[in-house]
This record gives C-alpha cells, structure tokens and sequence, in this order.
C-alpha cells in the first residue's frame, strides 16, 4: 500500500494512494500514525482528487532525520575509493523538509545548490541493538528524497551538517509504499529539466535499509517515524567539469520506481 | 534567576533554584515552558529539598541539539591551527541526554569514551537571519553540556555524528541561568576524579553565544528550547599521550562557574 500526507485547512490528514487518487484516511500524517495506532492494513471509501501542491513532506516532522554518505559501490569505486567498513552517518533537522511538489527556493546566500536523488526508509517500531532479522521488522516501508546540498555551505567546514540542513531545501515524498511494493532492485534517477543526471538501481546500495537500521540502532532507540536517507549516487552537479548548480526556473524530478516522483520547480529567491 | 527540570511520578516540573533550596513552579520543563507561556520573573513559596538523582536535562527534549567544533580560540592556537572563518556545526539527536546527575554507562561498543565540558545556549524565542542584537535577544539563558564522544566510533568514517549522539551519553544540567547571571568571562572547568583536565574561560570563545545565533539562524530557524553546545577547550583525553579515555568507577564533574556543576558518575555496562 502507499500512503501520503495531506495538507488541509484544518492540519494534515492521511490519505491512502490508488491507481485512480486517493482515499482519505483520517486526521493526523504518516509520522503521527505510525507513532500511533500504525497503518491499515486496508483503506476503502470515496476516490478523491488531490492537488500535488496540496502534498506535505510524507512525514513532516521526523524526530530523526539521520543521512548516509557515500553509499552506492558502483559510485564509490568509479571515484576510485575504496568500499568503506562502515556507513557515514550526518544529520538533517526537520526544518530543512519541503512536500514532494513544492517549490525550491534557492537561498540568496548560496549559489551551489545540488541534487542528491536518495531512496529513503521510515521506521515503523522502536528498535535499539538490532540484528539484521529485527531491523528489517522495524521498517515501515519506503520513500523518496532529494537531500539537496548547498555545496558552498557544506564545505565551509570538515563537518557538512550546515550545507544539508538549509531551512525548506529538502523534498521529501511523495508517499510511503510499504516494503513489499518495493523491487530490490528499482530504479533511483533524478532529472532536471526532462535531463537525466543520476541513475541507478538500489540493489547497487552497498549498506542496504536493514544493514543501516541495524548499525544506527546500535548507536540509539530509532522509533517510528524516524527517516534514514540512504545515500545518493554518482551525477551530482557538484562533481561535474564544470560543476553544475540548480538554476532559477529550472525542474527536478526524483524518482524511485514503485514509490513515485516528486517534482520540484527551482526559483531564486526574489 | 536558575530554572530546573525534575523527574517526579507524574512526569516532570519544572523548579527554581534558590540559595537554600527550590520552589516549585508546576508541571512541564524548561523547554515546555519557553516553548509556552515563558519563564517567570519571581519565585516565590515553599523552600523544597530535592535529591540531586530526580533533576533531569534541563531541557529533555530539545527540537534541536546543535553543536560547535574548534572555537575556544586559545586551544586553536596552541594545537598549530589557524583561526576558522566559520564555526563547524554537528548534531546531536535528544536521545544522547542524560540528566546532571545520572550515571554515564559506558556502552560496551566502545572503549573510548571522552570528555568535553562545553557552555551551552538555550534559545528563548523564534529567530531566523537575526543579527547580533536580535540573536542576542532571542537567548533565554545558559546551560552546561559535557559533550560526552566515543573517539572510536566519532573517527570511523569523517562525519563525527556517530560518535556524538550515543544514547544516554551527554548530561545537560544542572540548571538553565538567565544571561544576567553568567559573566563573560566565567570559568569552564571539567574533572576527573578530582584532577581537573580542562580549564578556560567563556572570554576565549571564538564565537560567542549570539555569533553563533547570528550564524545557525541564517541556514534555519532557531526555536524555544533549542540548545547550542558552543565547544570545548583543550585537555580532552584523546589529545594526551598516552589517550585517555573514561574508566569505570570514576566521576566526572563539569563545572560553568555561575551556572553549576553536573556531577556524572561513569560505570562500565554489566
């Protein structure tokens, strides 16, 4: 099943996604439900019609937002590194969410502002310590995220958490597919412009989501609702001669096959 | 004035520290009551005993807990370093904090467990892109942080976050001061057993409180109750030789003159 989180007049409701639109389900987002009485195992009623502008990040306030770096072997290897032991972990905070179609808006006080197309898992039990068989148990399923990166900001220091967690930079949606609507091996890509620039397929992850839902959690309880961003793969603008940064005007489109787009115009600030 | 958090039965109440006592001031913690009505400019009632094992971090649940690297500007010099144009900004997930007083359990993952007696600030009002004066204003008071680091996990990969945010590993206490209280060039101080192994003043911060305000508010918005852990000074373990790192059975105390001393004792997990 795939769920979504809607913003209305009266806060966020859950809708459940069709083939032909959706049905709501009820107050509350993604992040709430799971937190609390869980997902249905089953969503019937009246089919309705949704804006995509009308669509909040899936969940829109993660207690953690924890990103891996360098996470793709065939990238890895063709920038001639060697595959690492272990996950690189940095943090997001919940203010840098944007809904899965709403609007970039580049910051006036960057002028490096990046893609990262990311396949992203949502925790649905608390787990703390666990191994391969209790990690996959905890996952309540899937979701999509561009981690974009003020390049500029990110390396101002060793440390890259101010270039990640820009305020309203980070699409995240559109919906929450549960693990079995998701192929091991499904495609990632990101387009900008209708351009493909990055492309690949998930099964090329080298820390797979039970590997790093096992390995963060050995560190601290991950509870439900909880977002762990998997890492992006080789195509980023920042890495191209020369480097390439998201434009005024411009459109990105992050996908992974059996989830869903979000499409996000790009607008400088005025 | 001084403001604790403390755990009771019926979850947590917030108290204000007087010379001979505490005076209770009602259900919720500093963070809840900055969040909501504000801290009160008068106590005043009944003078209360309370054992130092029920005080809890001062704030237990920050929405963000955001911490600055290399910044007291003595340390820097004599380590060879050349004064950073930007501070170096990391994260550290809720989850890490234990109260003032609470025992550091030294995770079996680990067999380097360090010290790091920080300052910290805790914001009293929304502020994003404040200047100085602004920034300065939006601080309700300050705390102390012992950013506790696993230096084996912090220096697997090159993010330092796995190492920073272990579950249970950083006591925030004991107390939040208003800014009236600190002086600006007051002692920072953390022990061992009694030995002291870091000492300076706030005075030798490269950045001070509202620098930093300024700084983080521009990438995004700063929140009541959000805590900023402003770095620590020379003399942490790691840096010796031979390293040392935290043993079980010893103490650790962690002192900001004119806000208190959290008093950690550290035991190796069963």
């Amino acid at each position: 099943m795939k769920f979504a989180t809607v913003h209305t007049e009266h806060g966020f409701r859950v809708v459940a996604t069709k083939a032909n639109g959706y049905v709501d389900l009820g107050p509350g987002d993604v992040g709430s439900l799971l937190a609390g009485p869980g997902l249905p195992s089953a969503a019937d009623g009246e089919v309705l019609q949704i804006e995509p502008a009308l669509f909040a990040p899936v969940i829109p306030n993660p207690g953690k937002i924890i990103c891996v770096g360098l996470n793709y072997r065939t990238h890895i290897t063709e920038m001639g590194r060697v595959l690492p032991t272990h996950p690189t972990l940095f943090a997001k905070y919940p203010e840098a969410l944007i809904g899965p179609h709403e609007t970039l808006v580049l910051p006036p006080e960057s002028d490096a502002v990046d893609w990262e197309a990311e396949l992203a898992v949502v925790i649905g039990r608390s787990v703390r310590r666990a191994d391969r068989a209790t990690a996959e148990a905890a996952i309540a399923g899937y979701t999509v995220m561009n981690d974009v990166t003020l390049r500029d900001w990110q390396f101002r220091t060793r440390e890259w958490l101010q270039g990640k967690t820009w305020e309203a930079t980070t699409p995240l949606g559109p919906c929450l597919v549960t693990p079995d609507e998701l192929s091991p091996d499904a495609v990632i890509s990101c387009a900008v412009d209708g351009e493909i620039v990055q492309r690949s397929t998930i099964a090329d992850l080298l820390f797979d989501a039970a590997d790093l839902v096992s390995y963060i959690s050995t560190i601290l309880t991950l509870n439900p609702g909880d977002v762990i961003a998997t890492g992006t793969t080789g195509g980023v603008g920042h890495a191209r001669t020369p480097a390439r940064y998201l434009q005024d005007g411009q459109t990105v489109v992050t996908r992974v096959e059996g989830i869903g787009e979000m499409v996000t115009p790009v607008r400088r600030a005025p």
